[in-house]
């Protein structure tokens, strides 16, 4: 079983280029692939809008209940529809048992992130043969039910690891609230509900990447909002794409004391490594959530953690600081994942949860591009550009 | 929570067109979105060659065994190379308890494809930070684990909807022999392998599909080949690409008699509705592979069925006759599904396990696309035509 062998294997592979077929579109660059008026970027002017809405106004004055509405119905609620939202919202919170009972069987091992690439799917109930795919009030309950009841998947994997029986959600308290809660038992500190809510508010919706074209491309199949959602975490689990502030993290742990971060960015530069959390391939300037973020984290650490992560903070600054000056010429500054790992790692949130509680948020952005995609339907299905070999002989085996 | 509401919404939602924008392709339609060695489908001349051989050669000569190879590593093996693939196959068809003890949380009513997309998932173990993604012998195996593992698990998830324990493979049996035995515990009849190893032959690959996209795309983000390929799996269960097989063993029970057809075909054109299993997006003649599975039912209906199934196959032949005859100016013909449904239902197949043989099957083909992926990877990330608002300012919600 040589790979390499090729007896019978005739191809040659010339390999074409952009600019001799004009339809081959490698990593499908610079092609618009679907109209959408859910997020837009600026990358040049560091502006994050949902729904036309500036992010920075939805941290300083929303709440991640809000953010769910804008994203979801494309204006934000009035009080009633607020109350409306949130009563049903709480309703869905709980975990059926078809989704709760695998669990027990997981390894206490498994990545929290797989485990919830399993139970979205699981979620699916009786909607594999469901004949209302076009309903939209139907689908927009399904999205708020798949929002709801992520958080309380993601806390239920948690204990499960720690080999703790899952919490059941409370009703009177708010996604973020609810979430810390489900995850120890303990009410968490008013501090720390405000630094959850605003890291839900920040990852929920991020325009078109790789995993938002997944929930599409396998929505656009008619596939239920449960597959395809399943489909896009499963996307967010690869390293070019999500799991970037666990590793941010752990950057920042292995420098170990400001005064070493010179030491590291003159080592990363001359072997000409990325630096975890710097950079951005659409901004230009610095993430505006990084900004925020980093924002919140003096008071967060001062309030809600000790030195150890006042230290790494430390640290983060002084690398910011370091980056800037020597790497400002090339565009590269502090994303989104640079300053979320430390907002988690003051959580107590342990650092293989921060890609799960990414998704837990993300799944808002998700949703409303799988309602948007099937509510006007085009199925994904590009060529491939084939290089292989016609013709070749069934030759049999005591031939070969 | 009116989703038409709109009083701070003021996009016109001008809709453009391919020809205005031509970084606009919706669908991707003829869009080439990577380069491949693996399937190549000729639409006019009903032609379907795996790595260059034509698939009428591997009906008549081969086996899934073989078929397997062929994919994975671009050559016919030579005894020696086929016996190392078995001899690995078989040790890795058992099911790892992480994967198996979450089945017995599983509702009885469970569709087959939605527990596969959730069991993939779960079969990554300690894949999630696995550092060997490059490296093309850790992938072949793990392509051979994930195809060998797919019909155990298809097995056990339809013996648990019966409330029954699953059964351990059986190294000596062939992969078709092997699902068949695991399904019953009974030894399978000649004809009943032959059978479903062709099955499992014509379904390995077929190109570039929205499935087969869904695999690369995950894929491109370094994700596990478990992410990419129950993502795939999700993408099947949409109606719009899987299912079809289900949907005509249905319709021609509904018809009941071969007398019946011509009038259900005047009817269905009547009203402009599809007739299910005939037209394909790429063949503009008879699929090859409804050919060749047409071709042995006759004598698998008289060695393993009864009346009933042979009532179904004259209802079809009708059928395949009237809409021939009414249509063949349309290039509308029998595709796959109109005969792998009745070939299934002769082997006694509950019908909404269909989709899930289709994808135990398909398996093969994902991971030789996701190893060509990996191998040359590109991630993809398209971009979006933004149509909706900017500047919308934030109204504090008693101002709404």
């Amino acid at each position: 079983m040589d790979p390499t062998r090729s007896k019978h294997h005739t191809t040659k592979m010339a390999i074409p280029t952009i600019s001799d077929d004009p339809s081959y579109r490698p990593g499908l660059e610079g092609v618009q692939a679907c109209r959408s008026s859910i997020c837009h970027v600026d990358g040049q002017a560091g502006k994050l809008e949902y729904r036309g809405i500036d992010v920075k106004n939805l941290a300083e004055h929303s709440s991640f209940e809000e953010t769910i509405y804008l994203l979801l119905y494309n204006h934000l609620p009035v009080e009633r529809e607020l109350n409306q939202l949130n009563i049903l919202s709480q309703k869905l919170r709980r975990l059926p048992a078809p989704v709760l009972n695998p669990i027990e069987g997981f390894p206490a091992g498994i990545h929290p992130l797989i485990a919830m690439q399993a139970l979205i799917a699981l979620l699916q109930g009786d909607d594999y043969y469901a004949d209302d795919i076009s309903n939209p009030h139907h689908n927009l309950r399904r999205a708020v039910s798949l929002i709801s009841k992520a958080s309380t998947m993601v806390a239920a994997i948690e204990r499960h690891r720690h080999g703790e029986q899952a919490l059941p959600p409370v009703s009177k308290y708010s996604h973020a609230e609810n979430f810390l809660f489900m995850l120890t038992g303990e009410p968490p500190h008013e501090c720390a509900i405000k630094a959850m809510d605003l890291l839900l508010i920040l990852h929920a919706e991020h325009g078109m990447n790789n995993s938002t074209f997944t929930a599409r491309v396998i929505g656009s199949t008619n596939a239920s909002i449960y597959s395809s959602i399943s489909g896009a975490v499963g996307a967010l689990s690869g390293f070019l794409h999500g799991g970037a502030n666990e590793r941010v993290v752990r950057m920042l742990y292995s420098i170990g004391d400001p005064e070493n971060v010179e030491a590291f960015v003159e080592e990363r530069l001359s072997i000409k490594k990325k630096i975890m959390g710097i950079g951005h391939r659409v901004y230009k300037v610095k993430d505006p959530r990084a900004t925020i973020l980093q924002g919140i984290l003096p008071d967060l650490i001062e309030q809600c953690s000790g030195e150890e992560v006042k230290r790494l903070y430390n640290i983060a600054l002084r690398l910011e600081e370091v980056v800037t000056e020597k790497l400002n010429k090339k565009d590269l500054y502090p994303n989104v994942d640079f300053y979320s790992g430390i907002v988690m790692e003051a959580l107590g949130i342990a650092s293989d949860l921060f890609t799960a509680i990414f998704a837990m948020s993300r799944v808002a952005g998700w949703c409303a591009h799988w309602l948007e995609q099937v509510s006007a339907n085009r199925l994904f299905r590009p060529k491939l550009l084939y290089m292989g070999d016609h013709n070749r002989p069934y030759i049999q085996i005591k031939d070969r």
